[in-house]
């Protein structure tokens, strides 16, 4: 008898995080209240406040769900970039897939809404900065520690490699996105040209000296 | 007669920006209403609107405001550059006081309202980078080209190689400042350090092949 109650549970929550989802991006975070959220999914406020203690809980929820689609995959393949054969080839096709990713108009509006709430809910914006971008620059900083006791690359601060590598692929272009869209800025962009200067300056810096 | 009426009207321009810019960053854009700008200058909102036309007006220039204490002075001293006689420090040294000057609080406050807006009013966040990220990148772009042409780097695309040096430099920084907020991150750098690892890894890129 538990297992239908649970998957209603379920549901139940997965539909009050899509009516929340789609009012906070259309009216904003202050301009959404946790009735409206209610009347959007057709639950009542007990069962969003059951879910979700409160609206910032509720947000971050959004937030994470949508980390897990898309940027969580990418800790695992940085990971397994640590044992490639062809470092050029390899690190050029991960960037352009991380490129694509994080210019993905749901992660774009998110950033968007989280960064807009940070001088008033701060303790939020900081979580999402240490659940996304910093685990990121953690799995890049490990990967290229890998890489250096491997003598592929020459990397005495592998946080530092981390940030200039992340920064020189999709710097300009997470930062514009920010302000004018993340498929407007990816529509502008030649993905293999763009990720291959950038390869090309961080292996400038970074590879060992050969002979 | 018309001197100090001119002087009067700065004045009270310059009271409704002020005005603005607090309720706008204490409340959001969003939860701020021109009735409140008004009562807050202490004039009339017939004078609010004589000034701003609008909402979004005036936001675009409170930004233009603190676009012109912080980040318009440093174009002319990007272009100087181009005729520096030692690279390597002069660069250093702009490189570390365009840190410091992104990480002002008053920027990363304003670009976290205009990011914040951007779901909304796409129109304002477009402008905004246009007249910041934007203009910055070009002038640094221009300042290559003419070091290219001087031989002292190898910089066949300028436009790249300006966004690899700013995002080698500022990058990290300025995306977790959004979240973190700028004097917290500039506190947990150490600004020379910093940008000689950004700056060696972009000369490690663009300097031309000596011999």
């Amino acid at each position: 008898m538990t297992e239908p109650l649970l998957g209603r549970s379920a549901r139940k929550r997965a539909t009050i995080l899509s009516a929340g989802r789609t009012l906070f991006l259309g009216n904003g975070y202050q301009g959404t209240s946790m009735d409206q959220v209610a009347a959007t999914a057709e639950v009542s406020k007990q069962t969003v406040y059951k879910h979700f203690g409160d609206k910032q809980e509720l947000l971050l929820a959004i937030v994470n769900d949508a980390l897990d689609a898309t940027v969580t995959p990418f800790l695992s393949r940085i990971a397994e970039l640590g044992d490639t054969t062809d470092l050029d080839e390899d690190l050029t096709t991960l960037a352009e897939d991380y490129l694509r990713a994080v210019l993905q108009e749901p992660v774009v509006q998110l950033r968007r809404l989280v960064v807009g709430e940070a001088n008033r809910v701060p303790a939020l914006a900081q979580l999402y900065y240490e659940q996304a971008p910093a685990r990121a620059l953690a799995a890049f900083a490990d990967c290229f520690a890998r890489l250096h006791g491997r003598d592929l690359l020459s990397v005495p601060e592998p946080a530092v490699a981390a940030e200039h590598f992340a920064f020189l692929v999709v710097g300009r272009c997470i930062d514009q996105a920010l302000f004018c869209g993340g498929p407007q800025v990816l529509g502008g962009v030649d993905v293999g040209r763009h990720v291959r200067a950038g390869v090309r300056v961080f292996l400038a810096g970074y590879q060992p000296r050969s002979g």
